[in-house]
């Protein structure tokens, strides 16, 4: 059976699957809160799905569940952090926190982590920012999935970017994007529907344009949107997070870090009221929005869908998968944790 | 007759031509310094040719000359400015001056400034701040030549974007895109060589994918890159620019504004001393285009190929296309400056 269940239910579920696998308390609820933010935009991947995978990177050692996150260079609203091999749900979470916390004094506040882990997704951040009155932006590098014009393989991330700021209207315009136009999930659910894709999103092992997933997963490579523009915007998020960072680029490995990906993160926050009153600037970011709608009613401004969802769990609760409520109540078992209630593999 | 002409020369030639506009010399030297920045990329746009075109604006009082260009807001590393309606190469060379100030005081600088106008091109600002050691990030807003997904036509900017780092290999990393597959401009040529553009670049006047660049043209539309992507892209420039200038967004007028654009830009400047030795980041972005090299060597890196035009043009002149020095040609007339040395239209 599947059933409703409560986001704050879930929440501490989370929180304790996670305390289990040996975070702290606080390490345990900002990694919990990253997958509920996530989750609750209701896009279907880089959210509760991804939970079990972290689990089992924890208990293989390959992931520090709890980092010593350590500064490495610091000049006024600018700083860099070594995030110790740990959860990249911490260290990003962690470096927006700091890119905060320097906008609040200075304006504007940029902040890096090398040796960091994938962070789930951008908008977690980029939300946290928007929500406490910041301009968020955050950029990840990312494993090799990505190609570019002239190659003949994906050798470089698809290096994921984000921004999020509050409107007046209870919910922010928020994007959330990799610089590909796909991704291996996005194919997998194409192949799993028997569908085709376009065929500029990707080239087959023979280097040519192919509209068949399969093609694309099968030793070929995935197109950065608009060619030289999606490559052209990955190597931006190359420099901003592995050469700022002093941490890795494109294939690099590190002996010493047992991580399937060795990956940076970067935030950069803007403080609102250092240019204007917060409320006209979210009331202008409503204009936008309403404008847009006047103009154009058909066009669905970014973060809205994110927001009907969010206030739909919040009210009735998340409808979760049978086969990931299985795969979380393993865990929960293996972790002596009580299962999630109500649902399939609950006592 | 065509001919080779000095680089030197060129700026000279757009220097006399500014001044006797009405240009003040530091404000004729700055804005030739873009024009030259722009046109010895070689790409054959948004440079020497869109001279006239300012020309005219001046002439006819719809943008100023020699804008009083005053702060709004300040708040340590973050300023704003309004830009006096003057020319947009005026206003963002001096938003791009200021983050760098701003960033070498506190490693991270945020410079905007609205009711400016039209900044020729992103590159000549972030190659500005990346040979001077910053990492440069460069927004405009533009009127509107875009649509989104779900809309029937243009009614947002393509809002270019740049970005450049120096490296060691005597050229920067550098980009400067627009968040639409393709512009009047490339459309035109286009049609000029008789060509179709991929289906996905833009819609006809029915909302159907149409190959026909003149169908785009004829009350089409511009796709975003990437649809929703670019879209968001494209609002993430809007809220930079536009909202955080506290200047005009979307179709917004102001009718104290002449200028048949209401333009605004951002800059943000990140100082790389603040982060790492220059030279260790240089080498860094360096490692990053040997190693793409290394594994694709048919990738091209953006910068590279512009990089290459200027050397070239600065050991042998640029060629500029006749009808061009005829058209610049009849400005000197007009204005009463010397011609072009040596080629169609001179003494």
């Amino acid at each position: 059976m599947t059933g409703q269940i409560g986001v704050d239910e879930l929440e501490s579920f989370i929180i304790e699957l996670l305390q289990a696998a040996g975070l702290t308390p606080t390490n345990a609820r900002t990694t919990a809160k990253v997958y509920i933010r996530a989750t609750l935009r209701g896009v279907g991947h880089h959210d509760i799905n991804d939970l079990a995978n972290r689990l089992s990177l924890i208990e293989s050692g390959r992931v520090k569940p709890n980092p010593n996150i350590t500064l490495l260079h610091k000049y006024q609203a600018v700083e860099s952090y070594d995030g110790d091999n740990g959860l990249g749900e911490i260290c990003c979470s962690f470096i927006m926190e700091q890119a905060m916390r320097l906008a609040g004094e200075y304006g504007i506040g940029f902040c890096t982590v090398r040796h960091s882990n994938h962070f789930l997704a951008a908008s977690p951040y980029a939300e946290q920012a928007a929500e406490k009155d910041y301009l968020g932006l955050i950029y990840s590098r990312a494993v090799n999935t990505m190609g570019a014009p002239g190659a003949s393989r994906n050798f470089l991330g698809n290096n994921p970017f984000g921004f999020a700021v509050m409107s007046d209207q209870g919910f922010p315009l928020m994007l959330d994007i990799s610089m590909a136009y796909s991704s291996y999930g996005k194919l997998k659910e194409k192949i799993k529907a028997g569908g085709t894709v376009p065929d500029y999103w990707g080239m087959n092992a023979n280097h040519q344009p192919t509209s068949d997933p399969k093609e694309i997963l099968q030793g070929g490579m995935f197109n950065p949107l608009a060619g030289h523009k999606g490559f052209g915007l990955a190597l931006l998020g190359e420099i901003m997070t592995g050469v700022l960072s002093n941490g890795e680029i494109l294939d690099e490995t590190n002996p010493n870090i047992p991580s399937p990906e060795i990956s940076s993160q970067t935030a950069i926050a803007i403080k609102i009221a250092a240019l204007m009153p917060v409320e006209y600037f979210q009331a202008r970011v409503s204009d936008i929005i309403n404008r847009v709608k006047d103009l154009e009613p058909d066009v669905k401004m970014p973060g809205r869908q994110s927001s009907e969802n969010k206030k739909r769990y919040l009210s009735q609760g998340i409808e979760l998968d049978p086969a990931l409520v299985a795969r979380l109540n393993e865990w929960a078992a293996k972790l002596k944790v009580s299962p999630l209630p109500g649902l399939a593999g609950s006592k």
